[in-house]
């Protein structure tokens, strides 16, 4: 049954019959009132869902439509990455207000793009018209044992992936009106950390977070879940270039990965093989659950990203 | 650990500890990236999102907070009805304007009606600022053998469960600012007929969609995905008190169930055992794919609910 047939008349069911037109095979199923997903035998499913909001996550003239919807993609999946979870299907919820839809396919092919780097075909989804766009983004993912954020145990070592500190300095520079800034890249076009997470977790990794609020902000919620605390060595965080580590330590939307293992973890390997650094940032320890201290920086202030306080 | 232990500070996450202690129990295992869900053995998973958005599904002063939760939540739910589905979990992602943040807990309380009623967990959100209310709810069940638009035959006898009208004349009403009309809560307060369905399906149903496009959108849905027509009795369809039929065929977000059938179903057993009429209104034929006739009314021009084109 191709898409032309699945659905009544009606200009919705057209937006929606020229979407699913132009993600081609990568929407698989598309036509029923949910979309049946398959779990591999013995793994968990598990599922997150996140929202990419005009006027809050993003505004228009910052990212390309194509980058918008890649965008929210991308970070959605990211929540899989966090649990070492395998993709099986997203569901794709649009509000497309009518000054939008004519950039309507553009944002597919970021989704689209977003999608394909990850192996996951588009399950289904819903439209509607409103006041600004908005792309909630539902995520399905299978593994066999998730990685939590609350397996933290004091004495285990801190890892992040990649650098950090690139998207709030991306954020401060389109705010300005400065779209072409030296780190616009790693605002528009995150990539969901997927295969590394998988890798950590097999290599003994005992909990991750992304680092979605910031990685002051997820160390919180990760020590706060494991019932420990965490100490980050200001020394050792991996800055994007030209970036101070106060502003490293609370970037928000880098979609980097935050772990921890009991045991230390082969960064060399690790970058071999993804082309992306490993660093050890720090330790999980004793004390008040929750606490994050940071050595070798002012950082009493620094509070996580928080979409409601910006 | 309790929701108390689980996130870091911050104002986002001060309003998702809020809404977690008002839901007690039904927000189950909440704190990860990601929700692991349980599928049991040899069920598959189905899962579907659907957004309510102010202005556009709803306004304010329609519906009160509770309703508004209540109803978004019950309609993404009603999909699963569609499926024959037993919910496993839901995911609740709020655009949460500041003008609403005073209402938060009340539409918590709505959605929280909504996932008690239907004996399913709240498994995990997200909440962003915005310019105007929305909520989109993923929703996952699980199913043995789900029901398809795709599952009708030339032949099947077609049904709908319960009446049909009230919400397009409650619609008008509230449009005129007549806020307590007797159609209110067919609007307000809608029922996903989920055991039904699956009473439905172990009857030998042999497709199924839930009437939120109308039950000619989406008695088109169901022949085009069937490659068959349908032909409705008008003189079957089971209106709502005081409406006409041209309008019971035209009105959406009525969230009961159009099933087909090869076999007639025992209207009797199904009245005697879920207090709701189940009627036969028409038959699947052979003729050209997505066809919808009526027989016995002028709705020529009668249109499917369409979002976009409201």
């Amino acid at each position: 049954v191709t898409a032309e047939t699945q659905l009544g008349p009606g200009a919705e069911f057209d937006a929606i019959r020229a979407l699913l037109e132009r993600w081609g095979p990568l929407a698989v199923g598309i036509g029923d009132d949910a979309a049946t997903l398959a779990v591999p035998r013995g793994e968990q499913l598990v599922a997150s869902v996140d929202a990419a909001v005009e006027g809050r996550h993003f505004r228009r003239g910052w990212l390309s439509p194509r980058e918008i919807g890649y965008r929210a993609t991308a970070a959605a999946l990211s929540d899989l990455a966090a649990m070492a979870a395998s993709p099986v299907g997203i569901l794709v919820s649009l509000v497309v207000p009518d000054s939008w839809r004519g950039e309507l396919l553009e944002i597919a092919d970021g989704i689209g793009e977003a999608a394909r780097i990850s192996s996951v075909p588009i399950r289904g989804g819903n439209m509607a018209g409103g006041e600004a766009l908005s792309l909630t983004t539902s995520v399905f993912g299978s593994v066999f044992t998730p990685l939590l954020r609350s397996g933290a145990k004091p004495g285990d070592r801190v890892y992040v992936t990649g650098s950090v500190g690139g998207s709030i300095h991306a954020l401060r520079a389109m705010e300005q009106g400065e779209a072409a800034s030296r780190w616009r890249e790693r605002f528009a076009h995150p990539i969901p950390r997927l295969r590394e997470a998988r890798w950590l977790a097999e290599q003994g990794a005992t909990a991750a977070i992304d680092v979605s609020d910031g990685l002051i902000g997820d160390a919180r919620h990760l020590a706060a879940a494991s019932g420990a605390c965490i100490t980050l060595d200001a020394a050792n965080i991996p800055c994007v270039d030209g970036v101070e580590v106060t502003d490293a330590l609370a970037s928000g939307e880098e979609y980097e990965l935050l772990v921890t293992s009991a045991s230390p973890i082969d960064a060399d390997a690790f970058a071999s093989r993804f082309a992306l650094p490993l660093t050890e940032i720090g330790r999980v320890e004793r004390g008040t659950s929750g606490d994050v201290r940071v050595i070798g920086a002012r950082v009493a202030n620094v509070a996580g990203h928080d979409h409601f306080s910006r």
